[in-house]
């Protein structure tokens, strides 16, 4: 364990993937294995149905087999001769026509796809809380910032659509990587099922059938890109939510407070602190898997049959990324339960401002009378007022160079949002936790 | 230019994403919104007619344009800056309702859209001649080799079969992502068209309509997941050629030589030399997509309605990760095109192998008539008797321990290579280029 | 060219690095190795000359060198075929006893030898820049800001003098890192200097003494950690620009701009806007020298004598991370230029703040006089009141809970600042452009 | 804990950088903190005293600091919190002046000054066992390989040599690196040392002098280059050691077998597999830190004063990276322990290769007589006798080419080692483990 796991960590990714679970999946499959070869005749029933039993029944130490794996290279390899030791004279039995590599494998998309079905999940719980801010804040003024500049109006809810965008694309995503990465590995020790032939084709749908797996023509030893794929969505996933937490940091800031989410961290020495952590943390684990799937690809250069050094990097990296990803949607989750936007501190910046975003409304307002750079010129002088005058505004300095308009009425925030609230009910209306509309 | 260009560039692709081609995609964008404004009677017919012109004719000095972005921190502001001094009366009409990033982003897919084709048409070329070589070799034994060592055997055909099992995946993946990539930017300064409310979806639909695009509801000024998406993309392209490239330079070593593709860099100092410089620059060009593709997935923690250094990390790389993959299908599909196995020196691989690589195929024989320890046991006696005398084979050894079977033709390798022939009928019917079974 | 280069590019470094510039310095080098050898008898004096002059008059085409070390994979190759061709009868004397990666690396160190005392020179200028700035403004208080929100008064100097210090130990590092990077590489094909021997260490010594590097013993084809340490070098001093520009991001906010640096970007259709765009471009090149320090370490995986695949990754990464570094210093010095607190918005924010950021402060006054728990009681009451009560401060407040102390006073922000002129002054009266105290 | 951690992760530097040694520092720093400041007269003696002795007795449950942290953002706030409870009526008196980070990073340091010693300690041991091998086999004739080639000869010796050359550099780097590094945190909330006015000085040299640190006269709570040069040294020494990993997996491949190092992994399948797990491991390792220092400099780019979100990636990536060096380094070092050459797989090489290495050498050899271009011409023509007769050798060739002289003795490889087994004695004569010359 570490002291940042309570930040960072997950603790239901974090079984799904772990040391237990990989274990237990390696056993299953083993167990599996059996019962399929002995009804396709091809080692005896009660000696498999021995197996199966030992397998199911076998709780290695998992610090025993992490040790033995040292010395093998794989774990797989040390589980298996643990599971042969405990089957006795049926050890020959075991693991029969399989290399180590298919049981890692197998054992390792099982594990993918319980890990998968709960950030599936929460992953839809997000974009459908999100959905819903959205849906209640829509023509809630808000300024857009640009480069760090407040820009012109748009609304909360449109922000949070903007956040919700992706959500709803990843889980697209999800759908069609699925069946490229969840398929068993079962073609023995140089890919070509020769242990096996000519059953090896039965087997590996009999297993695949079993567990739930698909079950492909070719090995994936060796062809890795269902894997770094993966790492890509994972990725994406956070990199998402990175901007959520960067965006909610930037909106909490002291000198703007017009978001608020969760509850802040408070400061060992500073009373009046409250410091947006959790947001804070979405932008540490975007950052943290965006440079963990640099390295997850390079493991894709994989050495002929199957390379030792580069399984060796997956096997490091893609845990980590998927707890990463487990953390993000649930922190997401967390903040999203409480997002909610402050109007006193947006009317007070709104006042602050003066109109000044409104200025790009103010020249096509204008433009519809004249040559747009007329237009743009008017303003601009307008604006110049407001630099020199601190009680100026928009409206008012445009009130002076062009009378006769209701000017505080045209530059009204909330007329100038487009299609704002258009886009929330556009974006949300399908919600991604109906089952019909998700791919 | 650089000195290595002709190793790790690619001029079509080059030209594709190069600034001319930019600059011309931002002013073919520019005339169809004018047009597009037009025909919604937006804007004046015969101002857009005159500004569509203009845009389709100017010539920008693309030295000039990028002088400008230095100061404006983004391209298409200096180029409309430049449209609209030339538009002269008609400015006000340039680029009405849109803001820089819309250009830019616009632009962009617009690029991304033909150099995408461009790497799908290299992409099946290069699966359909793999396909070819895996048919023509599916029977030709050859060593498998795990985590660096000849493990047993399989088939040349199979080995160029697990090569091209990606590629056909990867033309799926190209299917689904171009939907969520190939879309127009049109969403206005704040993300909400609200310069051209209530017209901006119709807007936004008409150019789309006319630049071959699809129309969002949402901006995706600040959603980056689909330009991160395509970056996983084209990573896993050159992974998938990288393990290629490593393949060939593992097999092509000296003490190897089972493969050859390409014609090897000379030295300048030993004339014996034929260094595989082809597929090493396909290792280089993997490594450098892997590193880069962390790096753009910074660029998704995009700070609010939009983010400059967000966007320059996207500027900086996607260009150079879509020159390497052109790189990459082009350097792959020179080595397909003379790759072929060197038979002679398979078969003397085979010879100085004495059958070692036999023996997992030993033990499964042997363990049909007793226990598979004993089985195991013999294997290992018999192995340690080639261990003590180099003239003795597997099938000799075997043939003393447990003599009255025709060991040498039970061990032949061509007799263990399992599924290696069908796999390769199982991929390669289905040629990607036919239209057909693509996705 | 590309568009983004006046935002991300350094024509002065790219001049330096560029081809032109590289096949120069392997001209030179071979020049001098001729006359060298020449000097020590081991080809005649007449030929040396002839070879030398040649060498120094040759012009090849960038293009067709890059053309041709497509076949070769490593250019200096094609480049010595061009000279041997020029050297006509005496071609048998060109290029004797180096091999093509002694003739690329040495060209190379030669180029960065001048790359970084460009950036020296940059980087020595920037922290004196910051060092009087940080001296003018020592004393003039500003909120410190942590984790994104406001903390305690610091002053304008303390935050330049933390900008500043890691420049100074860059240039240390700089220091450091030359003897280990700017060497003679010529060891010939094995790396043994065979083809020399026995002369091959006056050789060395000669060549390397004529070109002003050192001469090391060994060669490192293929131990490539100066190269990797150089990169690390170049991202330290990116990573600390890119703070200096987040730091002016936030700084510059809409609704902070406290501080002013360069002229801001405008934007195509918000007359109002003036974009950060040299403090954003400085953040991005912070991430993508980081991306590529990572990418550049993968090349230390060097195999054996010599591996043109970890090459090649050098070859992409180091010019335009050297280039990028010379951007950050240039931006970065213009920035400074014209660096400057907005002493007007920063009385507004502390007036906005209300004695908030004191409140640790105001701890320590009381806990002169109670328990700290009970004076940290009676600052939470204090701050209570500043919530409920919008006019009140945190002096008004305390004044009331604990009168006859005079507050107002007591808080003053300029008496809370602690070690912040002194940290300037100590920080600061070293100059990193003077030569006795750099290291 | 998990399966791979018996491969890739280290117990020592685990338990030196665990979250049990960090909670110990932290409380170490706290109880000298109180002491020094007692010292100075800042806070009551026997108040000190008792804090002092609360700290250093408490054993908090590190999972109850980690789940507090995940609410405050930073383990060290929670600690505090945890230590004012334990500390009673003395509360007032911990952590006085100071802020959570300066305890983080307190107490950091301490642990990093620890763990570097035990990494300086193996990377000297190996260093010096290398240098005695190359010692040893400094005239041990071995081929080198450049390109994936058999070049001309070298000695093993020298390959060794080569490795170790680094590695000594790396101790250089440490000496350089550790004063920027070691230094203790302590300028309070706003980085001023407000708190503790005017004596923060003289309190942070005082704590740095019973903590064994430096005392910096300027906050680096958000300059953090010395972390980031930190993961650069982790890198660079990852990077040396996947290299020598590289070639003992290149060297140990079954065509290969010139060198054996460790013992093997076998196969749960495969009898004759000797698997270089270990070897492969270094590799691995190397890829891991090269990728985890790309996404390190990331958090540099730290906004203001204190930036949560950059904090949180080097809690993540710094302890992964000490863990992968010291595992590296144990797995280099067990490797190096029994690093042998195999005289008669060498032997065999040398004869099959029949002389082509020698290439160079004997083009050199008659260019002594006759101009090189002739030479080489004579050399090419015996090139192709070889690959025409697989019976020939190139001395036999050249004997018939050029008679007269004695081709066999002066291609004798061993002949045509040239300054290698000098390199070695140079290299090593000067032991890292010696105290003087290290730095």
């Amino acid at each position: 364990m570490t002291l940042t796991e309570g930040m960072f960590g997950d603790p239901e990714i974090a079984a799904i993937m772990g040391p237990g679970a990989r274990l237990a999946a390696m056993l299953e499959t083993e167990a599996v294995l059996a019962e399929v070869e002995a009804g396709l005749g091809i080692i005896p029933g009660p000696a498999a149905a021995r197996v199966a039993a030992v397998a199911r029944g076998l709780r290695p130490d998992p610090a025993a087999i992490a040790a033995a794996a040292a010395g093998t290279g794989i774990a797989a390899q040390a589980l298996v001769a643990a599971l042969k030791a405990a089957a006795g004279g049926d050890e020959g039995f075991v693991h029969y026509g399989a290399t180590s590599q298919d049981i890692e494998d197998t054992a390792l998309v099982l594990q993918l796809g319980r890990a998968l079905a709960v950030l599936e999940t929460r992953l839809e719980a997000l974009a459908a809380r999100l959905g819903a801010v959205a849906a209640d804040t829509k023509a809630l003024v808000i300024p857009a910032r640009t480069r760090f500049q407040i820009a012109a109006p748009t609304t909360f809810g449109a922000k949070i659509a903007v956040w919700r965008a992706p959500l709803a694309r990843h889980l697209d995503r999800l759908g069609e990587l699925r069946p490229r990465l969840l398929n068993v590995s079962l073609h023995g020790a140089a890919g070509t099922g020769a242990a096996l032939w000519p059953q090896g084709a039965k087997v590996r749908r009999g297993v695949a059938g079993a567990l739930g797996l698909g079950a492909p023509d070719l090995p994936w030893h060796a062809a890795r890109d269902a894997i770094a794929e993966l790492g890509g969505w994972l990725a994406l996933v956070t990199g998402s939510l990175g901007k959520i937490g960067l965006d909610l940091v930037l909106l909490g800031q002291s000198e703007v407070g017009e978001v608020a989410a969760g509850t802040g961290g408070g400061s060992s020495t500073m009373p009046q602190k409250s410091n947006p952590v959790a947001a804070e943390a979405l932008v540490t684990l975007a950052r943290l898997n965006a440079g963990d799937l640099g390295t997850l690809h390079q493991a894709m250069v994989h050495a002929q049959e199957r390379d030792g050094s580069a399984l060796g990097i997956e096997w490091q990296i893609l845990p980590q990324m998927l707890e990463r990803t487990g953390a993000a949607l649930r922190i997401g989750g967390n903040l999203a339960a409480s997002l909610a936007a402050r109007p006193e501190r947006i009317a007070a910046r709104l006042a602050a401002d003066r109109g000044a975003m409104l200025a790009e409304a103010a020249g096509f307002l204008l433009a519809r009378e004249m040559p747009r750079d007329t237009a743009l010129g008017i303003v601009r002088q307008a604006l110049a007022a407001l630099a020199e005058d601190p009680g100026e505004t928009l409206a008012g300095a445009l009130g002076r160079l062009m009378p006769g308009r209701d000017w505080a009425d045209l530059l009204d925030p909330a007329r100038q949002t487009g299609e704002a609230a258009h886009m929330v009910d556009g974006a949300t209306t399908t919600r991604p936790d109906s089952q019909g509309e998700k791919r």
